[in-house]
């Protein structure tokens, strides 16, 4: 193992052009493909090598990182009879359903396969904290790891191929939640003429950070356990306060369906017999298919 | 102005038992009084004096610090004729509008009244990177300020006196949405056998901190400016992103609505001309009040 293994990169979007600028800048040696090959040009004036189809991309390194528009993409691009022999890192988003779909067909053609996901924006690729998540082949990860390490801080989650895409939809849905959050909070803060800069440095600077995080980190292992101890506020109390947030907006003339949904899903946790319990007995409502 | 000027306490609920607990210990001289007078017995044998009624509790001490359940109960528990020369600082959760009500009652029989707001359970009443919230009489606030630096870290928010609780339901519903997006995104997690307690070392103890409280605390300045600039993510962008999010929520058998919820701002959003810009262009639909 080298951290300097030869690299083949397929796809040269704004993500992919990033993973093979890290790769070039740490001295691997890097073959890039792309459909629209211009895209290639700088990297290509950098040192890279422009391979002249995809069977080529595939057989010229010892790697072939795969940053596409989805795994459909995927298909469209590859003969499968080239893949034979090859180690394929897959890097594109998709469903957990794609990823094993992928690993299936890519093992079938005699790859080995290991499914990857990016948590970070192209300007934090190669930054040693930038996470970056894998699942599938621990023999390719293990094997790969010096190369990974150059992208990131690289995670390996599993032998279920489809857990790295899972944990990134995961991820994506709290980071959804948390801005419109925030976005409504300054709506609030904002009908007071109070700037959403003022009010980010108390929420986004003190709350977050010093009460809600450590609370939900603290509190984590209960929702494994379905320990939802009401000792330090019911259901009730929590409806009162999202019944209070939902006044308040109103009060202040803004919008209020974000607050009505939360209040609705400890509303429903009450029916479902978790009135006693805290607000995290949602964990319960959330496990399961709503009714259509 | 002395870190040990006296304090009288009303209310001795479980938030009003720590403030008189916390002020006790840091040596002010303490009086407390409570509906249920049982509720001072451990005070009093720490060393607080229990008021007969109000009107001593009133008059005993350079400042009155109230902690009741709402603002009605102020007025039920107050004889307007004893208030005259004395100061209320009131802790209270209530409306911006319950606040300055309680602000023009207090001032129009003769007292100097403080609206202010407690962000931290009672457990964390007295560590100094507790923030409590005052707005109002800056006054009051200058005046008092070392007895109000015994209970946390005091910020003084401005004249407006409905303020402090504005800041305090904006934040509490940033909390709300935050924990909702947690035990979504766990819930997604779970589905593939992947503990909380597992992801929560990712999503809160990297994620969270790492990305996307970072990026919002860098973008909350646009918001004042309504720039949301589409560069690196238009609407659709993000509308696929949540359409990817509740897909799977379906495709792996959990609640969709909240991603579903948060797609349809997304898509409000661009009916409102906003589908060249990111995502936080949300902001502008909170801040109008939603059609019923
Ligand atoms: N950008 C980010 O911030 C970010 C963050 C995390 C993860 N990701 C993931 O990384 C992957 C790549 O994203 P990206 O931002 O670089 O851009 P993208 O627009 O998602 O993908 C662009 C790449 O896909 C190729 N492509 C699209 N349709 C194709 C087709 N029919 N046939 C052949 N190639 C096709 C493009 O080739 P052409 O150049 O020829 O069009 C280009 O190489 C995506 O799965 C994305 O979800 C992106
Ligand atoms: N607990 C927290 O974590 C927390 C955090 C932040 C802010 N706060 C705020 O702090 C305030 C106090 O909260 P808390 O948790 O201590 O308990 P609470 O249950 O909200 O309030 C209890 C206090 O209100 C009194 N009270 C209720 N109804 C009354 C009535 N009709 N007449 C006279 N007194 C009455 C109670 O007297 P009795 O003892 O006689 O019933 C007791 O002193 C609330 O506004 C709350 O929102 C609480």
């Amino acid at each position: 193992m080298t951290t300097t293994s030869s690299v083949t990169v397929v796809g040269l979007g704004p993500m992919g052009t990033a993973l093979a600028e890290t790769l070039l800048r740490q001295g691997h040696s890097l073959t890039v493909w792309n459909r629209t090959p211009e895209k290639a040009d700088a990297l290509v004036a950098q040192g890279a090598h422009r391979a002249a189809d995809i069977t080529e991309a595939l057989s010229t390194s010892e790697v072939t990182v795969l940053c596409l528009k989805d795994y459909d993409t995927i298909y469209r691009i590859f003969d499968t009879d080239a893949l034979h022999g090859s180690v394929l890192i897959n890097l594109n988003s998709g469903t957990p359903a794609e990823a094993r779909a992928a690993a299936k067909w890519a093992t079938e053609a005699g790859a080995d396969y290991l499914d990857g996901a990016i948590m970070v924006p192209p300007f934090l690729v190669g930054h040693p904290e930038s996470v970056f998540l894998y699942s599938g082949s621990r023999d390719v990860f293990d094997k790969h790891q010096a190369t990974l390490t150059t992208l990131g801080d690289p995670r390996y989650l599993g032998t279920d191929t489809g857990l790295a895409v899972l944990y990134n939809t995961a991820l994506l849905d709290l980071m959804y939640a948390t801005m419109n959050g925030f976005l409504h909070a300054a709506a609030l803060a904002s009908s007071a003429d109070v700037s959403a800069e003022t009010f980010a440095e108390l929420a986004l600077g003190w709350f977050l950070p010093f009460v809600v995080t450590p609370s939900l980190v603290e509190q984590a292992p209960d929702l494994d356990k379905a320990n939802y101890p009401g000792t330090y506020g019911t259901m009730e109390m929590n409806l009162n306060a999202l019944d209070h947030i939902t006044r308040t907006s109103v009060e202040q003339g803004i919008h209020a369906d974000l607050p009505r949904l939360m209040k609705a899903f400890g509303e429903q946790a009450t029916t479902e017999g978790y009135g006693a319990n805290n607000y995290l007995a949602v964990f319960e409502i959330f496990k399961k298919r709503a009714k259509a």
